[in-house]
């Protein structure tokens, strides 16, 4: 049994509670929550904490806590040595305390409070100083999910950028279509199975290869009666910009 | 039995054929091909021909060629008072030529060569210049997909710019993502839980609603370095504008 605390109460926090909770191989130790509440539908309340002098002694320490605050929180683990990491797609490794042995267990994914996820295909992204370090997050991360990558701090990072690109800025698109639809009395439900069909075209085709539409085809006549249909500036310039970017792709 | 042909061997006519050939309702009398190659895998040799004068009566012609012909084709359909449909997104009913009822038959979906759809899932979106055509399109919308919609030219046209954004844009922000990945020697695959989940999530919440990071939560610190760490200056441009278009969202 592999004993793990987690540090944190929030989305991500919750999510791998709940998880771990199924793990055979982990025994989930504590949980620090400054809000108990948070927590108490999801852990035992003995568990739960709300001062780091009462941590008790674990295999491994998970910070699940906003990116500004990973660097304070760790420093105040009352231990020496330990594997402490964080969760954070944004924040190198070095942001952690230096007292204990460092590491990352970045779950890929986005997080809502009312939405299940499927752990075990969630890629967790993972990063430590040794190898010993790194075969133990390995088994703590397979006690989830089956899509485990080793991405060092700066790949990490861009790992976020592009995650960025795919889902809130995708996401953001959807809204833009959203309000579309509103504008003309149409219900967006009409847009989500090509929406789906979209995301799936993209496990069995490149995406450059799944391109289509008028920019692609330099269909002028389109793009134009498009530009004129759209009042909004803001949606135009998107929509210039990212004709101009797909027809400037190799 | 509603009696119809199809003109067009591309993707659209390709697709539309099989889902007829499978509905009891329908009988396809002829498919109008100039490469009868197209589509001799889908419908028997004598049905298909490559001559308009070889078109023999149906309750309803469906013309899926690309936009620029529609008007042209049209013209050729060797009768009088039938019922003339294209399959467009973004050409107005108007397009059809005035010797025959016009109509429109159009699926909102992406269709490729390679990847089978399930047509039953399909919105239909269907336009006519009479209730009793417009009876006849729903009857045979219905027999291949569950999605029906009332929506005129004007809507259509939107609604068509509005797919521009959710697929094709989509689909260049994923471009992006793996060019991203590819720069840093990271898997594809690592994002495609993240953008399966992100266009799953809009069905259950709004897209404002399922709207997170940087941008949203206005984190200066993250944006300033995901910029920093773009070098190609097109996509910095296209983060930057995406950036300020979610945080002047209302």
């Amino acid at each position: 049994m592999i004993k793990l605390s987690i540090i944190g109460s929030g989305n991500v926090a919750q999510h791998l509670i709940s998880a771990f909770a199924k793990a055979s191989e982990i025994e989930l130790v504590q949980v620090f929550s400054r809000k108990a509440d948070q927590v108490s539908h999801l852990v035992e309340s003995e568990k739960i904490v709300s001062d780091f002098s009462l941590l008790i002694d674990a295999d491994l320490f998970i910070i699940a806590v906003s990116d500004d605050a990973i660097g304070t929180v760790s420093g105040q683990i009352p231990f020496q040595n330990k594997l402490v990491v964080h969760t954070s797609g944004s924040i190198a490794i070095s942001a952690l305390d230096e007292k204990n042995r460092k590491g990352v267990f970045y779950p890929l994914q986005t997080f809502s409070k009312n939405k299940a996820v499927d752990f075990r295909t969630i890629p967790i992204c993972l990063e430590s100083q040794n190898a010993t370090d790194f075969q133990l997050l390995e088994q703590v991360a397979r006690s989830i999910s089956d899509q485990l990558f080793a991405v060092n701090s700066e790949q990490r990072k861009a790992l976020h950028v592009a995650a960025v690109f795919v889902n809130n800025f995708s996401n953001h698109l959807y809204t833009i279509a959203n309000d579309i639809c509103n504008e003309h009395q149409l219900p967006f439900e009409i847009l989500q199975p090509l929406i789906k069909e979209t995301a799936e075209k993209i496990m069995v085709l490149s995406p450059s290869e799944a391109q289509t539409g008028p920019a692609k085809r330099k269909d002028q006549r389109t793009l134009d009666a498009h530009l004129e249909m759209l009042t909004n500036p803001m949606q135009k310039k998107i929509y210039t910009l990212l004709t101009q970017s797909i027809q400037s792709h190799e």
